[in-house]
């Protein structure tokens, strides 16, 4: 196992306790717990496998993969969400994300995709599986609307992919993790957000035309 | 035509009703109803064969199952949701959920997936439809929240998956359609559900950091 | 680049200032309302893409498209949504509707699909970005419950379908386009909606059985 196997099964590890802690809150059953749970860990990774065609998602025979998130799941139920805010988690998820970009960009770059794929694939890796998370729980999806988060991973994947041609792989990969976890915490800490734009109007949902 | 594909019928009758039913609660328009009994029906397989990438799903050359499913939704329309909690709907029910997952899970043992795979297309087939009907109308996946549903579908797939060396073909498809609609109906008649967990916080979603 | 390709431009652009409408209505961040912009001008090419196995999806490589994208988004946030419901937007949206559903109709009818996937990759084609917009915004999806839309796209892709034989590749095309087009405005215009049934039950949600 090298060292972004490893921080990977440390992403699988926060998103299986993102997923099952917002599957308590939301009243799942003890089965959707799990699902949910399963479902925030690999789902970036299967919707890219899906989308690039890649043919049987690789998550599907990750039997590691498959034990952290049920010892993650388990965990999350026995805590009951208590640690969902603590920084240690925050932390955690933070370098979660930032190993699935990496893997995903590294993949990407050996695969010779175009730019527009490239960002495509290292986003839907890190953010997917919330993404996933937050509409089977008919959740606001939390990566559009608050924190640094996906645009972390963005940058991280464009220094990879800037970095690699010069630094190799190793030194890049190292630098991406860095300043995806610098970025995702320094703006956490100061609670740095995206700017948001405002509607001119106030209209319902109901008298909107398309 | 088989045993198993006649019972896929039932299935394709039974979710398409279910499907059209959620449409007219929902306020959908006359297309959205048939539209949604389609997805409803059909969803479950084309997810399962987009996921394997077994080629164009099979379901869009199912004439047969493309008709059941639009007697299915006019007769949804004309009894406008009446039968909705009658037993004999949820008995069809189950019977299709049954039908779907022994149909998918031969399938996945010929074609000799792994035991997470197995679970996997066992069960979006049998709970996929009800689960993007849900999405698509906006309500919260049923499957997640009440009664023993998706975990008979399991617990009957690894009946055919266990029995299957032992018994052959026909005995461990029989055994594991029993097993299914067993559980389910018991349960369902019992009020038997899965536990819950309940999360220690009752922080509202805006709170949440991840 | 020839004139449906043309027509398509313009429904990506349509489509990407609807999702970045619909983006800030929601309170997305800044990257938010790009992404929503990119999911619904792209969404539905993709989906079609991924369903029919056709490798990766044309849309990572169409630089313009994305380039007329990112145009529209920007202009969108300029405008503050102050245009949504301009009959200026609603007939570029409806001639948007009508070149997606044409130019993936040529495609399908060149790949010799049979009716029933024809309807579909007409159909997801055209209106599968508004229902992932719908779904990534929490909103009711709009093509289900109001509007002659979906509907006018799916006339407009059979006229296609049995003029071709008849009046050639170029008469059909321009046949099927003015088709989509007068039915979209003529009803929004008269305000012309499918019929909806109406559910016997007045029950709520936790209350139902599947």
């Amino acid at each position: 196992m090298n060292g972004i196997t490893l921080l990977e099964y440390v992403g699988v590890f926060a998103f299986a306790i993102s997923g099952a802690s917002i599957a308590m809150r939301e009243d799942f059953d003890l089965l959707g717990i799990y699902i949910l749970g399963m479902v925030t860990a690999m789902g970036g990774g299967i919707i890219r496998d899906i989308v690039t065609q890649q043919g049987i998602p690789i998550f599907f025979t990750s039997y590691g993969a498959i034990l952290v998130i049920f010892i993650a799941t388990t965990l999350a139920i026995f805590l009951r969400g208590k640690w969902d805010d603590h920084m240690l988690f925050v932390t955690v998820d933070a370098i979660g994300l930032a190993a699935f970009v990496v893997s995903s960009g590294i993949k990407a770059i050996d695969n010779h995709y175009n730019l527009v794929l490239f960002i495509f694939v290292t986003s839907i890796t890190g953010v997917g599986g919330g993404l996933l998370r937050d509409i089977f729980a008919r959740r606001k999806p939390m990566i559009f609307q608050s924190d640094i988060y996906c645009i972390a991973g963005i940058i991280g994947a464009l220094v990879l992919k800037g970095a690699y041609p010069f630094l190799g792989k190793s030194l890049s990969v190292y630098l991406s993790l860095i300043v995806i976890v610098t970025i995702r915490m320094f703006c956490y800490l100061k609670n740095i957000n995206l700017p948001k734009v405002k509607h001119f109007s106030s209209k319902t949902e109901s008298q909107v035309n398309f």
